[in-house]
């Protein structure tokens, strides 16, 4: 699958992710490589490269799978119900160690953090997680750091956001980060982010 | 497809829709219907239900097809770049001028506005859609009342949102419309839509 982009961009899907865990990244980073100089390339996986059902049934086709990925500059960690049995999974976790050592930057969103923390990738490290995650987090690995009031943690090559939505603000937060400030203010124009919740 | 909920909300996919026009609001309708004592029902449909290839690549699988899908309470009609061949597709807009007459509630994001215009239901009624989208949306209907000013337009039957992310804000209203605010502050907190965009 590699096109030679050395920001090769790489969003995990599974059984079980939270939709906007895996859409709201993958647009922010998506609309980014449509304009950037840099011509990053953003690809979805699965384990094995067949669809999944997501938390709440909408179901993705990937573009390729775990073994056919190739190296990575950036791995998106979505989270959702699903990270659960893959934090148990230690055929997962070993993989999840692999990928990490070949990987500069891992960024979980949501409960992605409990499947880095289950792999050993957050210890004596401050991260985040959804606001209903941070027991399980520290049961997990009890030397994290937890922050609760981040919207994402950027601790260098691990970089973690609270839950779901906060998945939009991390990745705009790795555009600026790959490639610039105002690189990041023209996908957040495109994609209108001016958030006025209504309740 | 149907299961007797009165409160069957579609969400329609097509070839270039936005992913995070679609995926915005079905995660919030979607995390609504899981707790809801008024038991919604979320689906997506493509027009012949087989899989589509989003705006920046995602593939989805709906649910079911336009023929499928059943009577809907709420109709969600995503944007992206798919909807400029939807807006000149004579045969899509008397699909859709039909599923209108026969849905309480339509709402679009982002620029499916456009196709709405086109369809003729927006005729001398306010609306909104992407910034970039407004000379696009009045040159299809010139009676269009255009709001290039609100987060999302809400006239009664017919909703309509700004730009891509904006459709999360106005899935919010229409949960608080549809059920109540306290149950779309649910959703805001499940979510975790506490967003501080970060350039």
């Amino acid at each position: 699958m590699s096109t030679g982009s050395p920001l090769r961009i790489g969003v995990f899907v599974f059984d079980g992710a939270e939709e906007l865990d895996v859409v709201g990244p993958y647009d922010v980073l998506s609309s980014w490589a449509l304009h950037s100089p840099l011509r990053p390339e953003v690809l979805t996986f699965s384990s094995d490269g067949q669809g999944v059902r997501c938390a709440k049934g909408l179901c993705l086709v990937p573009d390729t799978s775990a073994h056919e990925v190739g190296p990575l500059h950036v791995l998106v960690y979505p989270g959702g119900q699903g990270t659960r049995a893959l934090a148990a999974d230690t055929h997962h976790l070993a993989w999840v160690r692999e990928v990490r050592a070949a990987t500069p930057l891992v960024a979980s969103v949501c409960t992605g953090a409990l499947v880095l923390a289950a792999a050993g990738l957050l210890a004596g490290r401050p991260a985040t997680t959804h606001w209903a995650a941070f027991d399980e987090l520290v049961a997990l690995d009890p030397s994290v750091l937890p922050d609760d009031e981040a919207r994402f943690v950027d601790d260098g090559d691990v970089v973690t956001s609270a839950g779901v939505s906060a998945g939009i603000d991390m990745a705009l937060h790795l555009v600026a980060r790959l490639e610039g400030v105002e690189a990041a203010r023209a996908v957040r124009r495109g994609i209108q982010y001016d958030p006025e919740p209504p309740v």
